[in-house]
């Protein structure tokens, strides 16, 4: 036995192969196939010895593999808002593994915020037979879908809602992120509190937007419309409206910036600037601990994962009601956030 | 004319589709779709108003939605490494864009830096009829895609070269920019420079290692054995390295850092230290400006389109023997590289 053991070396790093199982149990190939997937035709001694050697070499059966052999399909699609935002990486792995846990593949797209692309990249996935969709939506009208969840494609809406159809959501508490965001800059002081935004048809730009207007009414605090500025996240939009929050005669002593990208931004446009300005912004940033940038941090890994557990359950046969998931945000204070306001 | 033109408001943003060029032509939708197919049974001078038509809107057709209609896979495949390293979003985004442009679908996944993962994900996406592949390869054995390559499906290797097959690769000079990065350090003045890298399997972090040890040779230093650490990106592993350098009793006095991921760490371990020391980063990072963070950059994006771009090349036809490109890697100053020795 110890023999035969030591001539069944698994080709790649260590893990063992039906192979090294049918050496180690001195048994055929196909018989160690049909103990593993439950085939007839073995008695019980020998289906006992091959589970004592898949046992002794930790031997897990490679279902990609067996997918392939067997023609399923055993794969789900995630469609993507934008993949050269650093939010959605952690996302997109997390979901990988998942998928890679129940032996699926998981097959990437992205809508480029675009509600054409959106459709056009979820219907080529259908039509490639995946078996469920994770879509962070660009548009706001999912009715498209409506086919092809009847007949029988499961799908989970993550970071946004979906459009004029009932279906299971996961997404993070922009809304109370916001809220606790904007307090936190009113607890240090500040009165006049500027909010730089995405577009507003983005669900969670206004989300936000709603986050803002509550903490400053729960203060009591008026909101001169001059002080909010949604747009577009490109580095002159944002520069611009910073320097106009900051500029005005009656000028702003903080910001919220509403998610990532403004936040790169508008700290860029503030270190350019003689005094320092407050910001607390929305997303955790690589190397915000360095720079001190207060934040509200979204865990975009567990919105990835919870997504595809949702999914993977509702593959498994899960009923029930479409499901909306809400997960907390969790404020980090850092510096930024902690400026007092300075007299205009 | 001006009428019917202002009843055929697109549906999606600015795109003007099929049923706004009928519409303007006065003609029905399938006249329309044999003009845009190349199909019969359309008179000259219909087909004139309906090329008018085109024009006049700006109309382009909907290569994916006709992809899907012939039934043809039209799809390329692209193996990331790792999809949370922020590096591959925008090589990402490029290789999107071109197939984009080309009609084509692309499927991604990732092999988390596990040779057999990536052999798996390769081979199911093969499975699933995609006419090309674009793969950053995790292993230093290719020959498991012969059989594919030999049955049509076209590869290009991108980041790092294919193993033990001839293949197009695309790839950043790794060589010339850890040297370019050295020889930077050295002109600051300079002798004792500590390397951190990646794992010594992976094909980039034993270039760059090269071009440090051509930039010390360069210049007549010697390396101390004790100041190269290679192993993986962990943070623990990497925080370990850059104080075992700097705790040395002939501590060195600065450090060129392997990649991306090295760099992150490294900055956030030396801020913790009292004195500065000098750092140079192989890769751009987010917000590096603003931390003063000295770098060799490379162009990410650029090497996903290159790379893509030949894909497409090769899938319309073109031959000749395997082509290996190397793009360029740009030094930028930032105050971190510039640091001037201190006496140990």
């Amino acid at each position: 036995m110890a023999e035969t053991a030591r001539h069944s070396e698994p080709r790649y790093g260590n893990r063992p192969t039906m192979k090294d199982v049918a050496a180690r149990a001195g048994v055929g190939l196909k018989t160690v196939s049909r103990v593993v997937n439950g085939e007839s035709g073995v008695t019980s001694d020998t289906e006992r010895r091959v589970q004592e050697a898949i046992e002794a070499l930790g031997f897990r059966r490679n279902d990609s593999a067996r997918v392939l052999r067997k023609g399923r399909t055993a794969s789900i699609g995630l469609v993507l808002e934008d993949l050269a935002d650093p939010f959605y990486g952690p996302l997109n792995r997390a979901v990988e593994e998942v998928a890679r846990a129940h032996g699926a593949l998981l097959i990437n797209g992205s809508s480029a915020e675009d509600p054409e692309r959106e459709q056009e990249l979820v219907l080529a996935l259908c039509a490639r037979r995946v078996d469920g969709l994770i879509v962070i939506p660009a548009g706001d009208d999912h009715r498209y879908l409506e086919p092809e969840i009847a007949a029988g494609v499961a799908t989970v809406f993550v970071d946004r809602p979906a459009g004029k159809i009932d279906a299971d959501v996961v997404r993070s508490d922009s809304f109370g992120g916001a809220r606790d965001g904007v307090a936190h800059l009113i607890a240090n002081g500040h009165r006049r509190i500027g909010f730089i935004g995405d577009q507003p048809r983005i669900h969670t730009a206004i989300e936000r937007l709603r986050g803002y207007h509550a903490a400053m009414e729960d203060a009591s605090l008026r909101v001169d419309e001059s002080w909010v500025s949604l747009g577009t996240t490109a580095p002159d939009r944002v520069a611009t409206a910073v320097t106009t929050l900051l500029d005005a005669p009656d000028p702003v002593t903080a910001i919220f910036s509403g998610n990532n990208r403004v936040t790169v931004t508008a700290v860029r446009t503030l270190a350019g600037r003689k005094r320092p300005t407050a910001l607390v912004g929305f997303d955790d940033i690589e190397l915000a601990d360095l720079l001190g940038i207060t934040v509200v941090s979204q865990d975009a890994a567990a919105l990835g994962r919870t997504a595809a557990e949702s999914l993977f359950r509702r593959l498994e046969g899960a009923g029930g009601a479409p499901d909306q998931k809400v997960l907390p945000t969790r404020l980090i204070a850092r510096g930024s956030g902690e400026i007092p306001p300075h007299e205009g």
